[in-house]
């Protein structure tokens, strides 16, 4: 039984050294060492083959190396081939310590200090109690409700909005289409960790930072594509929105030149918000592995009809 | 029964409002409109009167309206007046919020990612998981607990420090001057949140400092005479100290001019970490009254021989 690692080459080592001790009766493959094609019988890539099947005959699960499969085409995936989403604590860890710092920032008027501080001038401004302050998170998957569980310890109003909704102890949960304009209402800062989908690309657009309260804050921890990025230039410089703090952009890594690098109210990060840590995968991809020779259903298996 | 408040006057009405509310039989008094000096039974302020019994002389009970009593020269309050700390959980929230960003803005490298992004560059650095990131708070009181408790939630590995110690689920706590050299050797971010004494002032110093792993960070949200700031600078400029987020300084305000305010790893705030609210304030205020007339022990109440 073979297995092959087409995605960083450095994590790729990592992964590697953990199979030899966890599992050395499997034979690793970082790509492009693929060895004999015929013998991978699983996939890890951050983007598979084009044609996995005609590259790889006998592949029989693929898994994403991220908590997303939207860089996949699915199209290319014959239907009888899993493909898996990462589900690893690590990856909600990373995600939970940069919404946390990205939320309090907001709320704690950190960019208006350092403007201070830069003048020298030391002022003490109004502190708005957590209470008061309305955190609204789009996409109540893993990553949505890690966060949310940690905002609400610090006393925050907190909410959430997905396709089919959630349940989490002192958060309200809007599901479907017809409550996500309640649920923008009483947002000021909202957080995006929706799945990339068709129906969800573009969806942070002019119409939806209209229905947010004049001067509310986004938050992307998404996929760059969730955003309409001339529409959010427009919202700040109109005032819609105060703040953006974009760990995604389109298209990444963003252009030098692009206004957002250079506007005064948007933060960028390179895409660092989470990753993948190799111990978590190889542990959550080793169980999958024991659960596709039993016949068990796989963790995080996407399903191809929601996309995610 | 008269009830006399000395301090930030815009406070100072939210108070009167609340007492004429919550309590109508005493009669508010807002600082200088004291009414008559012999009424005056209780005194809530920020530094009383310079000999509070000449100027009040049938005071009963002082409350600081801050969380330390260390702006109050003790001395020249009579030994039979008690000395009530404010013990408000608006102030514990606060402080958890301040520190809670500051760790993660270290952590995450926000500062470096900042200069990327004037820079127009995207590059990804390596990321630590907290479970290696060693946080040491100094201070063990309401404010350290509640620090550390909410910190641990995010995996870092965290100790705390005080001189009689204290017992924190998952926290490794050292008590005494003993135990403080081990504690320091193992942090890798130092917060502050001591009570000020005669033998806390100064104790930040380049002796301390030599102490952490070379390269660990500072967040002094303690008082500012707990730190030797000319020993911060110079420890920033050998490297022994990478980062210093300061929301406490000495004096208050800063001066203009002074070099923490333009250094490139120094953070600055005007004293805002925490703050005490109005309604828990009154609330906590309120219980001791009714404490104080039956007799029964007050909540905060200063041990003199420890100076907090």
């Amino acid at each position: 039984m073979a297995f092959l690692y087409k995605a960083d080459p450095v994590r790729g080592a990592q992964w590697g050294a953990l199979f030899a001790q966890q599992a050395p009766d499997i034979a690793f493959h970082l790509w492009p060492d693929v060895g004999d094609p015929a013998a991978i019988r699983y996939l890890a890539a951050w983007q598979p083959p084009d044609n996995p099947l005609e590259a790889l005959p006998n592949l029989e699960v693929i898994f994403s190396v991220g908590a997303g499969v939207d860089q996949f085409d699915l199209s290319r995936v014959p239907e009888h081939i899993p493909v898996v989403r990462m589900i690893e604590p690590g990856i909600a860890q990373g995600m939970v310590e940069y919404v946390t710092q990205a939320v309090l920032t907001i709320h704690r008027d950190v960019a208006a200090y350092a403007a201070q501080q830069a003048r020298q001038e030391w002022k003490a401004r109004h502190v708005r109690p957590a209470s008061s302050r309305r955190i609204g998170v789009l996409g109540l998957g893993m990553l949505g409700t890690a966060v949310l569980e940690r905002l609400r310890l610090f006393g925050f109003d907190c909410a959430g909005w997905s396709r089919s909704g959630g349940q989490i102890e002192g958060v309200q949960c809007h599901a479907g289409a017809a409550a996500l304009d309640a649920f923008l209402a009483r947002t000021d800062i909202l957080v995006c960790l929706l799945p990339l989908t068709q129906e969800t690309q573009g969806m942070l657009d002019a119409a939806l930072f209209n229905k947010l309260p004049r001067g509310a804050s986004l938050i992307q921890t998404g996929r760059g594509p969730h955003l309409n990025q001339e529409d959010l230039l427009a919202a700040l410089e109109s005032g819609q929105l105060d703040t953006a703090i974009l760990d995604v952009t389109d298209p990444e890594p963003l252009p030098a030149g692009h206004a957002l690098w250079t506007h005064p109210r948007v933060r960028i990060t390179p895409h660092i918000a989470s990753a993948t840590r190799p111990e978590g995968a190889v542990e959550t991809v080793l169980e999958n592995l024991r659960r596709h020779e039993r016949g068990l259903p796989l963790i995080g298996q996407v399903d191809r009809s929601r996309g995610y």
